[in-house]
């Protein structure tokens, strides 16, 4: 049973050959290769322009990324085997680095799986299908889940607005297992309650995590101002960490009762102060009552979804930024976060220092975060690669 | 007691401006300043092309960096209140930070203070002065140092390579107090000798403070080979997070003797191997007799001193990345650094992954690291950011 093959122009399986996983539809040579004939999602072997195997992938004739690469070896297909062994070699990192049975699992390209992201919630397992061709293994992602893992629920996110590309559906459904209520996690030392049905994406994100950890140095004693806390990832981490209060900033009031719920969780309930509203509106508001506090957290929803929203993008991220300045303390710290894959990294403490000088302060640059180690960066896919967080002190001018 | 004026060209002042400290002498308009009559290290007044007074700084001729501003307030000059002023300000930063008193506690133009370095060991400040203005003013650090500090030693370590641009004489000198003997300090829980007279730079690389407790979730019950070890640093704390077995490697009998001390300092000397010798030949040595590391750490010297050498350099980082990986066990983790300025950050994870597609490995960035918040950035000096610190995990091609 042979794959349909792919067959690449000329001079354009060098980026493949350099590890990149993604091929591009005008990459094709579709004089050889009648693209608009594969099913989407069939598997394909990916040959170079002399038929030159280069390796195997699944297609989507529909997409700008026309195919993924699945393995380099001839002799791997994605399959249920496939998908064991991966899943493996995935959860000895995680098992390695992390205490507890909380965090991202699998990081699609990053984890060599295009188009698939597992969270653990403990027993609970998360997936996010993006692609055509992981879609149609969905019944060996779930086996291999299995087999790997025994999750007693596995609930199946697929609403990402990544899957309209893919010509895929939305729909959430609880594959296996109860649908959890009540469902607690922990993260650096802090528990939080998780809703992997109705929450935002799988139900938490783990990226921030280590931004986190090093953000509870900065808050011992300190006023704390959380923008976009959704549900006190940042906020209430901090109030454990001893910041002697909190105020969440938030435009859905549902996101506040849990980040309340999350700080009586811990038992902080005392320490948090809730303020329901848009994040611009409610830095103007403060600034006018001439609120301040000693450490600002920023950490926005991505104002650059695409491309051609950079330019917009960049000026709402220079807005938030300098309001964010405008309520800090005289020796205040900033810590900004951006998830933007379309704001280049070095442009963000750019954006910050634009910020500072506005004001007429000065700016040391303490801390650059990361996305943690169980969303990997595959080296040669750019795209893998997207939380930035920095940290600074702003100074009065000298 | 008006300071000479150094009158900058037409359209020279807008680096400065947008918050940089350093003036360059092909900056100066010379027709109406004359540089060379000035004292290295004098006091001088910044001005733009039509004589705005832009800032206060210090002035040497007989340097590319012609002049460094000290304080954009015409009322504030380079004098023991300013010190005082500006080493408080750094200290309130650490104090916030760190538990113990051992930290680099003044990291030059990070902090304001352009052409000074003050690590804290506990009781003992080094001091390092690497520019003749800063120089002049010796009795104001030590008076500032004294009021803010009270350290009961004080060891001028005026050795650093940089005092010659400036054409300064090299000298170590114990000020103040009995010269340290045995003196330890403790980082991310594992406690060290420090040498701060006859140890490289000021006895202890305080850079990688983060990058090290980042490590030790890495290595408990692995195997551990640290490259160019020093006193071990890495290695010692790799033991203490519980490596199965760690080999130092170093060119330095000295250092591995030290690096013993230390292991045994924290109970660790049965776990420690020492292999003194060149590091590209140990790694050869090591690969012909077919052992294996679950984890290398290769944090070396900085290959790339000078722009000039960047090719070479460059040559260098690529052949130490690659033989390394080739010493990893099939499921492996390298930790690469480096502390070269002239080595672009993003270039490091470039090398890397050229040396797993040269073994035909696969690479998943986990980590990247920087240099800690006690070595702060100036956001407009590119110059002060230079630690670059890359976690990978090599695994067999897929």
């Amino acid at each position: 049973m042979s794959s349909p093959r792919l067959q690449l122009k000329k001079n354009e399986s060098r980026r493949l050959r350099g590890g990149h996983l993604w091929v591009f539809s005008n990459e094709i040579d579709t004089t050889v290769t009648d693209l608009k004939s594969l099913e989407p999602g069939e598997s394909v072997e990916i040959v170079d322009e002399r038929g030159k195997f280069i390796a195997n992938g699944y297609a989507n004739p529909h997409s700008l990324i026309c195919a993924r690469i699945v393995s380099r070896d001839p002799a791997h297909q994605l399959d249920r085997s496939l998908l064991v062994h991966r899943l493996n070699i995935a959860l000895s990192l995680r098992e390695r680095l992390f205490d507890k049975p909380y965090y991202r699992l699998v990081h699609g390209e990053g984890d060599a799986l295009p188009g698939l992201v597992v969270d653990r919630f403990g027993d609970v397992a998360v997936v996010q299908i993006t692609t055509a061709g992981m879609e149609r293994v969905t019944a060996d992602i779930l086996e291999a889940l299995n087999k790997v893992l025994r999750p007693s629920t596995i609930i199946l996110r697929n609403d990402a607005s990544l899957r309209q590309l893919e010509g895929l559906a939305y729909s959430v459904e609880v594959v296996q297992g109860e649908p959890p209520e009540g469902l607690v996690i922990e993260e650096n030392g802090t528990r939080f309650l998780v809703d992997p049905i109705a929450g935002q994406k799988t139900g938490w994100f783990f990226d921030h995590r280590m931004n986190r950890c090093r953000m509870q140095d900065y808050v011992r004693e300190r006023r704390v101002l959380d923008l976009f806390s959704y549900t006190g990832s940042w906020g209430v981490q901090a109030a454990v960490a001893g910041a002697s209060d909190v105020m969440c900033v938030d435009a859905s009031a549902t996101a506040l009762d849990m980040a309340y719920e999350n700080a009586a969780l811990n038992g902080q309930q005392e320490r948090l102060a809730l303020l329901e509203g848009d994040a611009f509106e409610a830095l103007k508001a403060l600034r006018e009552e001439r609120e301040r506090f000693d450490v600002v957290i920023l950490d926005p929803p991505a104002f650059i979804k695409r491309k051609k929203d950079a330019a917009r993008g960049l000026e709402a991220y220079e807005r938030i930024n300098r309001m964010a300045m405008q309520v800090l303390a005289k020796d205040g710290i900033l810590i900004s976060a951006s998830c933007s894959h379309h704001l280049q990294r070095d442009k963000l403490p750019d954006i910050m220092l634009k910020g500072a000088r506005h004001i007429d302060r000065e700016m040391q640059l303490l801390e650059e975060g990361h996305q943690g180690p169980d969303h990997p960066i595959h080296p040669a896919i750019p795209e893998t690669r997207y939380i930035k967080c920095f940290t600074a002190r702003i100074l009065p001018a000298r």
